[in-house]
Protein backbone atom coordinates (compact mmCIF):
# COMPACT_ATOMS: atom_id res chain seq x y z
CA UNK A 1 0.00 0.00 0.00
CA UNK A 2 3.11 2.09 0.37
CA UNK A 3 2.79 2.54 -3.32
CA UNK A 4 -0.34 4.38 -2.85
CA UNK A 5 2.13 7.23 -1.48
CA UNK A 6 2.97 9.83 -4.92
CA UNK A 7 6.68 11.55 -4.72
CA UNK A 8 4.70 14.49 -4.43
CA UNK A 9 2.64 13.60 -1.51
CA UNK A 10 5.87 12.09 0.06
CA UNK A 11 7.77 15.72 -0.10
CA UNK A 12 4.86 17.27 1.05
CA UNK A 13 4.36 14.97 4.05
CA UNK A 14 8.86 15.40 4.24
CA UNK A 15 7.88 19.04 4.03
CA UNK A 16 4.90 19.18 6.20
CA UNK A 17 7.31 17.41 9.12
CA UNK A 18 10.26 19.39 8.65
CA UNK A 19 8.55 23.00 9.29
CA UNK A 20 8.05 22.54 12.89
CA UNK A 21 11.12 24.10 14.14
CA UNK A 22 9.78 24.46 17.78
CA UNK A 23 8.18 20.95 18.30
CA UNK A 24 10.05 18.52 20.96
CA UNK A 25 10.33 15.01 19.52
CA UNK A 26 11.44 12.26 22.06
CA UNK A 27 13.10 9.33 20.24
CA UNK A 28 14.49 5.75 20.82
CA UNK A 29 18.19 7.00 21.26
CA UNK A 30 21.16 6.92 22.16
CA UNK A 31 22.18 9.85 19.66
CA UNK A 32 23.32 7.71 16.50
CA UNK A 33 20.64 5.11 16.78
CA UNK A 34 18.66 4.07 13.75
CA UNK A 35 16.02 5.64 15.47
CA UNK A 36 18.21 9.17 15.66
CA UNK A 37 18.12 8.38 11.83
CA UNK A 38 14.93 8.78 11.32
CA UNK A 39 14.44 12.26 13.27
CA UNK A 40 17.26 13.59 12.18
CA UNK A 41 15.89 13.28 8.12
CA UNK A 42 12.44 13.97 9.10
CA UNK A 43 12.38 16.85 12.06
CA UNK A 44 13.98 20.40 13.01
CA UNK A 45 13.45 20.74 16.16
CA UNK A 46 14.38 19.61 19.83
CA UNK A 47 15.60 15.80 20.18
CA UNK A 48 14.98 13.80 23.39
CA UNK A 49 16.69 10.81 23.78
CA UNK A 50 15.03 7.93 25.80
CA UNK A 51 16.60 4.86 26.96
CA UNK A 52 13.90 2.93 26.71
CA UNK A 53 10.52 2.81 24.30
CA UNK A 54 8.22 3.14 27.16
CA UNK A 55 9.92 6.26 27.94
CA UNK A 56 9.12 7.87 24.64
CA UNK A 57 5.65 6.74 25.33
CA UNK A 58 5.23 8.31 28.59
CA UNK A 59 6.82 11.71 27.44
CA UNK A 60 4.32 11.55 24.42
CA UNK A 61 1.56 10.79 26.66
CA UNK A 62 2.02 13.40 29.15
CA UNK A 63 2.45 16.11 26.39
CA UNK A 64 5.78 16.25 26.96
CA UNK A 65 7.03 16.43 23.84
CA UNK A 66 5.07 17.07 20.53
CA UNK A 67 6.06 13.19 18.34
CA UNK A 68 7.59 10.33 19.60
CA UNK A 69 9.74 8.18 17.60
CA UNK A 70 9.93 4.64 17.70
CA UNK A 71 11.02 1.46 15.74
CA UNK A 72 7.43 -0.56 15.10
CA UNK A 73 8.17 -3.39 12.87
CA UNK A 74 11.63 -5.06 10.83
CA UNK A 75 11.37 -7.07 7.88
CA UNK A 76 13.19 -9.93 8.97
CA UNK A 77 12.63 -10.05 12.70
CA UNK A 78 9.36 -8.77 12.70
CA UNK A 79 7.36 -6.72 15.08
CA UNK A 80 8.94 -4.85 18.13
CA UNK A 81 6.62 -6.35 20.89
CA UNK A 82 7.61 -3.43 23.50
CA UNK A 83 6.20 -1.23 20.86
CA UNK A 84 3.08 -2.72 21.03
CA UNK A 85 2.60 -3.73 24.44
CA UNK A 86 3.11 0.37 25.11
CA UNK A 87 -0.30 1.11 22.69
CA UNK A 88 -1.84 -0.97 25.07
CA UNK A 89 -0.74 0.68 28.31
CA UNK A 90 -0.93 4.38 26.88
CA UNK A 91 -4.05 4.31 25.84
CA UNK A 92 -3.91 8.08 24.04
CA UNK A 93 -0.70 7.58 22.36
CA UNK A 94 -1.74 7.42 18.60
CA UNK A 95 0.35 6.60 15.20
CA UNK A 96 0.50 9.75 13.18
CA UNK A 97 3.42 8.74 10.39
CA UNK A 98 4.86 5.18 9.38
CA UNK A 99 8.38 5.60 7.69
CA UNK A 100 10.31 2.92 6.30
CA UNK A 101 14.13 2.75 6.42
CA UNK A 102 16.70 0.40 5.16
CA UNK A 103 19.04 -0.62 7.93
CA UNK A 104 22.97 -1.00 7.04
CA UNK A 105 24.95 -2.32 9.07
CA UNK A 106 28.84 -1.77 9.53
CA UNK A 107 31.81 -3.01 11.62
CA UNK A 108 33.02 0.10 13.22
CA UNK A 109 36.30 0.04 15.69
CA UNK A 110 38.75 2.36 17.59
CA UNK A 111 42.00 2.93 15.86
CA UNK A 112 44.11 0.50 17.66
CA UNK A 113 42.60 -2.29 15.36
CA UNK A 114 43.85 -2.06 12.07
CA UNK A 115 42.63 -4.96 10.14
CA UNK A 116 39.88 -7.56 10.73
CA UNK A 117 41.98 -10.58 12.09
CA UNK A 118 42.81 -7.84 14.81
CA UNK A 119 39.50 -8.24 16.33
CA UNK A 120 38.55 -10.24 19.76
CA UNK A 121 35.22 -8.79 20.81
CA UNK A 122 32.46 -7.64 19.47
CA UNK A 123 29.49 -5.69 20.69
CA UNK A 124 25.83 -5.57 18.96
CA UNK A 125 22.27 -5.49 19.51
CA UNK A 126 20.82 -9.21 19.36
CA UNK A 127 18.54 -8.28 15.79
CA UNK A 128 21.72 -6.91 13.88
CA UNK A 129 23.66 -9.89 15.42
CA UNK A 130 21.09 -11.60 13.57
CA UNK A 131 21.09 -9.91 10.75
CA UNK A 132 24.88 -10.21 10.12
CA UNK A 133 24.93 -14.40 10.93
CA UNK A 134 26.37 -15.18 7.87
CA UNK A 135 29.18 -12.35 7.90
CA UNK A 136 29.96 -13.12 11.16
CA UNK A 137 31.00 -16.92 10.72
CA UNK A 138 34.32 -15.66 9.47
CA UNK A 139 34.93 -14.75 13.17
CA UNK A 140 36.32 -17.75 14.95
CA UNK A 141 37.27 -17.13 19.02
CA UNK A 142 35.83 -13.97 19.02
CA UNK A 143 33.44 -12.88 22.04
CA UNK A 144 30.18 -11.74 21.05
CA UNK A 145 28.74 -9.24 23.54
CA UNK A 146 25.08 -8.19 23.46
CA UNK A 147 23.66 -4.82 23.89
CA UNK A 148 20.45 -3.30 24.37
CA UNK A 149 21.13 -1.03 21.10
CA UNK A 150 23.64 -0.61 18.46
CA UNK A 151 24.20 2.79 19.58
CA UNK A 152 25.36 1.46 23.27
CA UNK A 153 27.66 -1.30 21.73
CA UNK A 154 29.61 1.63 19.66
CA UNK A 155 29.95 3.19 23.28
CA UNK A 156 31.47 -0.16 24.41
CA UNK A 157 33.70 -0.08 21.81
CA UNK A 158 35.09 3.42 22.06
CA UNK A 159 35.95 2.10 25.52
CA UNK A 160 37.30 -1.42 24.75
CA UNK A 161 40.72 -2.02 22.83
CA UNK A 162 40.59 -4.84 19.77
CA UNK A 163 36.71 -4.60 19.54
CA UNK A 164 34.41 -3.67 17.30
CA UNK A 165 30.90 -3.04 16.94
CA UNK A 166 28.01 -3.66 14.66
CA UNK A 167 26.15 -0.34 13.73
CA UNK A 168 25.25 1.96 11.67
CA UNK A 169 27.51 3.86 9.97
CA UNK A 170 26.53 7.51 10.98
CA UNK A 171 26.34 6.55 15.14
CA UNK A 172 29.82 5.22 14.52
CA UNK A 173 30.96 8.15 12.21
CA UNK A 174 29.44 10.54 15.28
CA UNK A 175 31.34 9.13 18.01
CA UNK A 176 35.03 9.51 16.17
CA UNK A 177 35.00 5.34 15.31
CA UNK A 178 36.25 4.35 12.10
CA UNK A 179 34.74 2.05 9.62
CA UNK A 180 36.40 -1.51 8.99
CA UNK A 181 33.55 -2.76 6.76
CA UNK A 182 30.33 -1.86 5.06
CA UNK A 183 26.92 -3.04 4.41
CA UNK A 184 27.85 -6.84 6.14
CA UNK A 185 23.98 -7.12 6.74
CA UNK A 186 23.27 -10.98 4.89
CA UNK A 187 19.93 -9.60 2.97
CA UNK A 188 18.86 -6.09 3.30
CA UNK A 189 16.63 -5.81 5.88
CA UNK A 190 14.24 -2.70 6.31
CA UNK A 191 12.42 -0.68 9.60
CA UNK A 192 9.32 0.70 10.12
CA UNK A 193 9.39 3.79 12.30
CA UNK A 194 6.26 5.01 13.67
CA UNK A 195 5.37 8.71 14.52
CA UNK A 196 3.64 8.71 17.89
CA UNK A 197 1.44 12.22 18.90
CA UNK A 198 -1.69 12.78 21.40
CA UNK A 199 -3.70 13.61 17.86
CA UNK A 200 -5.28 10.90 16.19
CA UNK A 201 -4.76 11.19 12.31
CA UNK A 202 -6.94 9.83 9.65
CA UNK A 203 -5.05 10.14 6.71
CA UNK A 204 -3.35 7.48 5.13
CA UNK A 205 -4.25 3.74 3.74
CA UNK A 206 -2.83 1.76 6.64
CA UNK A 207 -5.16 1.17 10.03
CA UNK A 208 -3.65 -0.38 12.99
CA UNK A 209 -6.12 -1.70 15.61
CA UNK A 210 -5.42 -3.15 19.04
CA UNK A 211 -8.11 -5.34 20.92
CA UNK A 212 -9.35 -8.25 22.84
CA UNK A 213 -12.01 -10.82 22.38
CA UNK A 214 -13.44 -13.65 24.96
CA UNK A 215 -12.04 -16.27 25.03
CA UNK A 216 -14.65 -18.80 23.41
CA UNK A 217 -15.07 -20.56 20.32
CA UNK A 218 -15.59 -18.29 17.34
CA UNK A 219 -15.24 -15.33 19.17
CA UNK A 220 -12.17 -13.77 16.69
CA UNK A 221 -13.65 -15.21 13.95
CA UNK A 222 -16.39 -13.50 14.28
CA UNK A 223 -14.91 -10.24 15.37
CA UNK A 224 -13.18 -10.43 11.73
CA UNK A 225 -16.08 -10.81 10.14
CA UNK A 226 -16.75 -7.46 9.04
CA UNK A 227 -13.95 -6.30 7.69
CA UNK A 228 -14.09 -9.87 5.18
CA UNK A 229 -17.69 -9.15 4.38
CA UNK A 230 -16.39 -5.02 3.21
CA UNK A 231 -13.61 -6.51 1.51
CA UNK A 232 -11.13 -4.82 3.47
CA UNK A 233 -7.88 -6.68 3.55
CA UNK A 234 -6.26 -7.75 7.02
CA UNK A 235 -2.73 -7.77 6.59
CA UNK A 236 -1.22 -8.95 9.51
CA UNK A 237 -2.53 -10.03 13.00
CA UNK A 238 -0.58 -10.72 16.09
CA UNK A 239 -1.53 -11.88 19.50
CA UNK A 240 0.72 -10.78 22.82
CA UNK A 241 0.42 -11.53 26.44
CA UNK A 242 -2.16 -9.56 28.47
CA UNK A 243 0.36 -9.70 31.24
CA UNK A 244 -2.99 -9.35 33.72
CA UNK A 245 -3.85 -13.49 33.55
CA UNK A 246 -1.07 -15.92 31.75
CA UNK A 247 -2.05 -17.40 28.36
CA UNK A 248 -4.83 -14.70 27.70
CA UNK A 249 -3.89 -12.59 24.52
CA UNK A 250 -4.64 -9.21 23.09
CA UNK A 251 -4.60 -8.69 19.33
CA UNK A 252 -2.73 -6.08 17.21
CA UNK A 253 -3.63 -5.85 13.57
CA UNK A 254 -3.22 -3.80 10.05
CA UNK A 255 -5.99 -3.13 7.95
CA UNK A 256 -5.64 -2.18 4.25
CA UNK A 257 -8.09 1.03 4.56
CA UNK A 258 -8.38 4.37 5.65
CA UNK A 259 -10.79 5.04 8.78
CA UNK A 260 -12.74 7.14 7.44
CA UNK A 261 -13.82 4.74 3.92
CA UNK A 262 -17.40 4.52 4.15
CA UNK A 263 -16.96 0.24 3.85
CA UNK A 264 -13.99 0.53 6.72
CA UNK A 265 -16.67 2.93 9.31
CA UNK A 266 -19.08 0.06 8.05
CA UNK A 267 -16.97 -2.73 9.49
CA UNK A 268 -15.81 -0.75 12.49
CA UNK A 269 -18.86 -0.13 14.02
CA UNK A 270 -19.77 -3.48 13.87
CA UNK A 271 -16.71 -5.38 14.86
CA UNK A 272 -16.64 -3.26 17.86
CA UNK A 273 -19.58 -4.51 19.19
CA UNK A 274 -18.46 -8.19 18.64
CA UNK A 275 -14.87 -7.43 20.73
CA UNK A 276 -14.39 -6.70 24.65
CA UNK A 277 -12.07 -3.71 24.27
CA UNK A 278 -10.60 -1.76 21.34
CA UNK A 279 -8.64 1.10 20.40
CA UNK A 280 -7.77 2.61 17.06
CA UNK A 281 -4.12 3.87 16.87
CA UNK A 282 -4.44 5.87 13.78
CA UNK A 283 -4.91 5.70 9.74
CA UNK A 284 -1.98 6.64 8.75
CA UNK A 285 0.78 6.37 5.53
CA UNK A 286 4.06 4.81 4.82
CA UNK A 287 7.02 7.28 3.94
CA UNK A 288 10.46 5.74 2.58
CA UNK A 289 13.59 7.14 3.71
CA UNK A 290 16.38 6.93 1.38
CA UNK A 291 19.92 6.49 3.23
CA UNK B 1 -6.88 -26.88 28.38
CA UNK B 2 -3.90 -27.87 30.63
CA UNK B 3 -6.62 -28.85 33.61
CA UNK B 4 -8.04 -31.76 30.73
CA UNK B 5 -4.64 -33.57 31.75
CA UNK B 6 -5.58 -35.69 35.16
CA UNK B 7 -2.61 -35.98 37.61
CA UNK B 8 -3.08 -39.66 36.99
CA UNK B 9 -2.40 -39.14 33.28
CA UNK B 10 0.44 -36.64 34.06
CA UNK B 11 2.06 -39.25 36.20
CA UNK B 12 1.84 -41.56 32.78
CA UNK B 13 3.21 -39.26 30.84
CA UNK B 14 6.26 -38.52 32.97
CA UNK B 15 6.32 -42.34 33.17
CA UNK B 16 6.90 -42.46 29.91
CA UNK B 17 9.57 -39.98 29.14
CA UNK B 18 11.13 -40.70 31.88
CA UNK B 19 11.60 -44.45 31.02
CA UNK B 20 14.08 -43.98 27.98
CA UNK B 21 16.79 -44.71 29.42
CA UNK B 22 18.99 -44.91 25.98
CA UNK B 23 17.40 -41.57 24.45
CA UNK B 24 19.62 -38.50 23.33
CA UNK B 25 17.79 -34.93 24.03
CA UNK B 26 19.43 -31.93 22.73
CA UNK B 27 18.39 -28.75 24.70
CA UNK B 28 18.81 -24.82 24.63
CA UNK B 29 21.89 -24.33 26.68
CA UNK B 30 23.89 -24.12 28.27
CA UNK B 31 23.78 -26.62 31.33
CA UNK B 32 22.04 -24.64 34.23
CA UNK B 33 19.42 -23.19 31.82
CA UNK B 34 15.89 -23.67 32.38
CA UNK B 35 15.28 -25.62 29.57
CA UNK B 36 17.86 -27.73 31.27
CA UNK B 37 15.62 -27.82 34.07
CA UNK B 38 12.73 -29.28 31.97
CA UNK B 39 15.66 -32.01 30.69
CA UNK B 40 16.84 -32.91 33.45
CA UNK B 41 13.56 -34.02 35.42
CA UNK B 42 11.48 -35.37 32.58
CA UNK B 43 14.50 -37.29 30.77
CA UNK B 44 16.88 -40.16 31.91
CA UNK B 45 19.14 -40.32 28.77
CA UNK B 46 22.29 -38.47 26.89
CA UNK B 47 21.96 -34.78 27.24
CA UNK B 48 22.95 -33.00 24.17
CA UNK B 49 23.51 -29.03 25.30
CA UNK B 50 23.58 -26.46 22.18
CA UNK B 51 23.52 -22.77 22.25
CA UNK B 52 20.89 -22.00 19.78
CA UNK B 53 17.35 -23.21 18.85
CA UNK B 54 18.32 -23.62 15.52
CA UNK B 55 21.37 -26.18 16.38
CA UNK B 56 18.43 -28.04 18.89
CA UNK B 57 15.93 -28.23 15.30
CA UNK B 58 19.03 -29.06 13.41
CA UNK B 59 20.06 -32.19 15.43
CA UNK B 60 15.83 -33.29 15.98
CA UNK B 61 15.94 -32.74 12.16
CA UNK B 62 18.66 -34.83 11.12
CA UNK B 63 17.93 -37.54 13.11
CA UNK B 64 21.36 -36.93 15.75
CA UNK B 65 19.06 -36.78 18.98
CA UNK B 66 15.69 -38.54 19.73
CA UNK B 67 13.96 -35.12 21.48
CA UNK B 68 14.55 -31.66 21.16
CA UNK B 69 13.73 -29.05 24.10
CA UNK B 70 13.39 -25.12 23.58
CA UNK B 71 11.13 -22.86 25.26
CA UNK B 72 7.96 -21.75 22.79
CA UNK B 73 6.50 -19.25 24.95
CA UNK B 74 6.51 -17.13 28.77
CA UNK B 75 3.16 -15.91 30.05
CA UNK B 76 4.71 -11.95 30.20
CA UNK B 77 7.45 -11.74 27.33
CA UNK B 78 5.20 -14.18 24.75
CA UNK B 79 6.45 -16.29 22.25
CA UNK B 80 10.22 -17.22 21.42
CA UNK B 81 9.79 -16.01 17.76
CA UNK B 82 13.65 -18.10 16.89
CA UNK B 83 11.16 -21.29 18.06
CA UNK B 84 8.30 -20.39 15.42
CA UNK B 85 10.72 -19.66 12.63
CA UNK B 86 12.44 -22.80 12.99
CA UNK B 87 9.40 -25.15 12.21
CA UNK B 88 8.99 -22.94 9.19
CA UNK B 89 12.29 -24.00 7.99
CA UNK B 90 12.62 -27.59 9.47
CA UNK B 91 9.42 -28.92 7.93
CA UNK B 92 9.98 -32.26 9.81
CA UNK B 93 10.14 -31.41 13.23
CA UNK B 94 6.88 -31.85 15.28
CA UNK B 95 5.80 -30.83 18.67
CA UNK B 96 5.24 -34.11 20.95
CA UNK B 97 4.70 -32.46 24.35
CA UNK B 98 4.69 -29.31 25.87
CA UNK B 99 5.56 -28.49 29.45
CA UNK B 100 5.10 -25.60 31.38
CA UNK B 101 7.12 -24.73 34.41
CA UNK B 102 7.59 -21.18 36.69
CA UNK B 103 10.19 -19.15 36.23
CA UNK B 104 11.77 -18.11 39.57
CA UNK B 105 14.44 -15.75 39.52
CA UNK B 106 17.40 -15.01 42.30
CA UNK B 107 20.40 -12.62 42.51
CA UNK B 108 23.77 -14.76 42.43
CA UNK B 109 27.23 -13.67 42.97
CA UNK B 110 30.98 -14.61 43.62
CA UNK B 111 31.97 -14.65 47.11
CA UNK B 112 33.56 -11.28 46.89
CA UNK B 113 29.93 -9.54 46.98
CA UNK B 114 28.75 -9.85 50.40
CA UNK B 115 25.58 -7.33 50.53
CA UNK B 116 23.65 -6.21 47.77
CA UNK B 117 25.23 -2.29 47.91
CA UNK B 118 28.50 -4.41 46.39
CA UNK B 119 27.02 -4.38 43.40
CA UNK B 120 29.17 -2.59 40.39
CA UNK B 121 27.33 -4.78 37.51
CA UNK B 122 24.49 -6.82 36.74
CA UNK B 123 24.42 -9.30 33.87
CA UNK B 124 21.55 -11.06 32.74
CA UNK B 125 18.89 -11.93 29.38
CA UNK B 126 16.60 -9.12 28.15
CA UNK B 127 13.64 -11.47 29.31
CA UNK B 128 14.51 -11.96 32.86
CA UNK B 129 15.18 -8.18 32.83
CA UNK B 130 11.99 -7.31 32.18
CA UNK B 131 10.63 -9.97 34.45
CA UNK B 132 12.62 -8.14 37.67
CA UNK B 133 12.37 -4.80 36.16
CA UNK B 134 10.78 -2.91 39.40
CA UNK B 135 12.86 -4.80 41.89
CA UNK B 136 15.65 -3.67 39.93
CA UNK B 137 14.74 -0.01 40.19
CA UNK B 138 16.64 -0.25 43.75
CA UNK B 139 19.73 -0.45 42.02
CA UNK B 140 21.35 2.82 41.01
CA UNK B 141 24.40 3.27 38.93
CA UNK B 142 24.93 -0.36 37.71
CA UNK B 143 25.43 -1.28 34.56
CA UNK B 144 23.30 -3.97 33.25
CA UNK B 145 24.68 -6.14 30.80
CA UNK B 146 22.66 -8.16 28.62
CA UNK B 147 23.91 -11.54 27.07
CA UNK B 148 22.37 -14.34 25.47
CA UNK B 149 20.63 -16.51 27.98
CA UNK B 150 20.72 -16.15 31.98
CA UNK B 151 22.86 -19.45 32.08
CA UNK B 152 25.95 -17.24 30.34
CA UNK B 153 25.27 -14.63 33.22
CA UNK B 154 25.86 -16.86 35.65
CA UNK B 155 29.44 -17.59 33.42
CA UNK B 156 30.73 -14.16 33.28
CA UNK B 157 29.61 -13.52 36.54
CA UNK B 158 32.33 -16.39 37.93
CA UNK B 159 34.94 -14.33 35.85
CA UNK B 160 33.72 -10.87 36.95
CA UNK B 161 33.85 -9.54 40.75
CA UNK B 162 31.41 -7.23 42.08
CA UNK B 163 28.87 -8.62 39.27
CA UNK B 164 26.28 -10.49 40.18
CA UNK B 165 23.70 -12.24 37.88
CA UNK B 166 20.03 -12.83 37.30
CA UNK B 167 19.25 -16.41 36.67
CA UNK B 168 17.54 -19.75 37.71
CA UNK B 169 18.91 -20.89 41.29
CA UNK B 170 19.90 -24.26 40.27
CA UNK B 171 22.17 -22.87 37.28
CA UNK B 172 23.62 -20.97 40.18
CA UNK B 173 24.15 -23.26 42.57
CA UNK B 174 25.59 -25.83 39.97
CA UNK B 175 28.34 -23.24 39.14
CA UNK B 176 29.07 -22.50 42.86
CA UNK B 177 27.81 -19.65 43.02
CA UNK B 178 26.11 -17.86 45.86
CA UNK B 179 22.08 -16.92 46.28
CA UNK B 180 21.95 -13.24 47.72
CA UNK B 181 18.05 -12.92 46.95
CA UNK B 182 15.31 -15.23 45.71
CA UNK B 183 12.15 -14.96 43.54
CA UNK B 184 12.80 -11.34 42.59
CA UNK B 185 10.80 -11.57 39.31
CA UNK B 186 8.40 -8.59 40.00
CA UNK B 187 4.76 -11.11 39.02
CA UNK B 188 4.65 -14.75 38.53
CA UNK B 189 5.73 -15.93 34.71
CA UNK B 190 5.81 -19.20 33.33
CA UNK B 191 8.07 -20.74 30.08
CA UNK B 192 6.13 -23.60 27.96
CA UNK B 193 8.49 -25.52 26.85
CA UNK B 194 8.20 -28.38 23.89
CA UNK B 195 9.56 -31.25 23.57
CA UNK B 196 9.88 -32.00 19.86
CA UNK B 197 10.59 -35.43 17.45
CA UNK B 198 10.66 -36.24 14.32
CA UNK B 199 7.71 -38.41 14.88
CA UNK B 200 4.34 -36.38 14.79
CA UNK B 201 1.74 -36.31 17.70
CA UNK B 202 -1.95 -36.91 17.91
CA UNK B 203 -2.51 -37.10 21.47
CA UNK B 204 -3.83 -34.50 23.40
CA UNK B 205 -6.13 -31.13 22.96
CA UNK B 206 -3.84 -28.39 22.01
CA UNK B 207 -3.34 -28.44 18.49
CA UNK B 208 -0.84 -26.35 17.00
CA UNK B 209 -0.62 -25.00 12.49
CA UNK B 210 1.72 -22.69 10.70
CA UNK B 211 0.39 -21.46 7.34
CA UNK B 212 0.36 -18.65 4.86
CA UNK B 213 -2.47 -17.45 2.91
CA UNK B 214 -2.71 -14.97 -0.50
CA UNK B 215 -2.74 -11.22 0.53
CA UNK B 216 -5.80 -10.62 -0.47
CA UNK B 217 -8.78 -9.05 1.10
CA UNK B 218 -10.77 -11.80 3.42
CA UNK B 219 -8.52 -14.54 2.38
CA UNK B 220 -6.86 -15.02 6.27
CA UNK B 221 -10.93 -14.65 7.23
CA UNK B 222 -11.33 -17.30 4.88
CA UNK B 223 -9.19 -19.61 5.89
CA UNK B 224 -10.43 -19.49 9.65
CA UNK B 225 -13.90 -20.27 8.72
CA UNK B 226 -14.14 -23.65 9.17
CA UNK B 227 -12.60 -24.05 12.66
CA UNK B 228 -15.79 -21.23 13.91
CA UNK B 229 -18.20 -23.60 12.14
CA UNK B 230 -17.38 -26.81 13.32
CA UNK B 231 -17.11 -24.59 17.08
CA UNK B 232 -13.19 -25.26 17.73
CA UNK B 233 -11.64 -22.56 19.55
CA UNK B 234 -8.38 -20.40 18.18
CA UNK B 235 -6.31 -19.49 21.26
CA UNK B 236 -4.27 -17.89 19.78
CA UNK B 237 -2.53 -16.51 16.41
CA UNK B 238 0.43 -14.96 15.50
CA UNK B 239 2.38 -13.79 12.37
CA UNK B 240 5.74 -13.71 11.19
CA UNK B 241 7.83 -12.57 8.75
CA UNK B 242 8.59 -15.11 5.68
CA UNK B 243 11.90 -13.46 5.55
CA UNK B 244 11.36 -14.09 1.92
CA UNK B 245 9.92 -10.99 1.17
CA UNK B 246 9.49 -7.66 3.00
CA UNK B 247 6.11 -7.71 4.62
CA UNK B 248 4.67 -10.65 3.40
CA UNK B 249 4.08 -12.83 6.73
CA UNK B 250 3.31 -16.43 7.49
CA UNK B 251 0.95 -17.42 10.52
CA UNK B 252 1.09 -19.83 13.74
CA UNK B 253 -1.89 -20.57 15.38
CA UNK B 254 -3.18 -22.94 18.62
CA UNK B 255 -6.54 -24.64 18.60
CA UNK B 256 -8.24 -25.90 21.61
CA UNK B 257 -8.90 -29.78 19.90
CA UNK B 258 -7.16 -33.07 18.99
CA UNK B 259 -6.30 -33.68 15.85
CA UNK B 260 -8.79 -36.62 15.78
CA UNK B 261 -11.72 -35.23 16.52
CA UNK B 262 -14.22 -35.76 13.80
CA UNK B 263 -15.22 -32.06 14.12
CA UNK B 264 -11.32 -30.88 13.71
CA UNK B 265 -10.66 -33.49 11.31
CA UNK B 266 -13.71 -31.82 8.94
CA UNK B 267 -12.47 -28.60 9.62
CA UNK B 268 -8.49 -29.20 9.13
CA UNK B 269 -10.06 -30.61 5.71
CA UNK B 270 -11.33 -27.10 4.31
CA UNK B 271 -8.66 -25.07 5.98
CA UNK B 272 -6.26 -26.80 4.06
CA UNK B 273 -8.33 -25.89 0.54
CA UNK B 274 -8.22 -22.22 1.35
CA UNK B 275 -4.54 -21.74 2.27
CA UNK B 276 -1.71 -21.43 0.41
CA UNK B 277 0.75 -23.61 2.55
CA UNK B 278 0.16 -25.28 5.90
CA UNK B 279 1.55 -27.63 8.21
CA UNK B 280 0.74 -29.31 11.31
CA UNK B 281 3.22 -29.23 14.32
CA UNK B 282 0.95 -31.92 16.46
CA UNK B 283 -1.64 -32.39 18.85
CA UNK B 284 -0.18 -32.41 22.45
CA UNK B 285 -1.19 -31.78 25.94
CA UNK B 286 0.37 -29.41 28.80
CA UNK B 287 2.10 -30.97 31.47
CA UNK B 288 2.77 -28.43 34.52
CA UNK B 289 6.43 -28.82 36.38
CA UNK B 290 6.32 -28.45 40.12
CA UNK B 291 9.75 -26.23 40.78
Amino acid sequence: MENNVSSDLRDLIYERIKKHYHTRIAYLGPEGSFTHEVVMTLFQGECVSCNSISQVFKLVSSESVDYGVVPLENSLEGIVNETIDNFFEYHDVNITQCVEMRIKLCLACPDDVEKVEDIEKIYTHPHAYAQARSYLTRFKNVDIILTSSTAKALEHVKKTSKACAIASKRGALMRGLKIIEENIEDKPSYTRFVILSKKSSKTGNKTSIIFTVENKPGSLYNALEPFSRNRINLSMIYSRPTRTKPWEYYFYMDLEANLEDVACVKAINEFKSRVSFMRILGSYSIIKLET
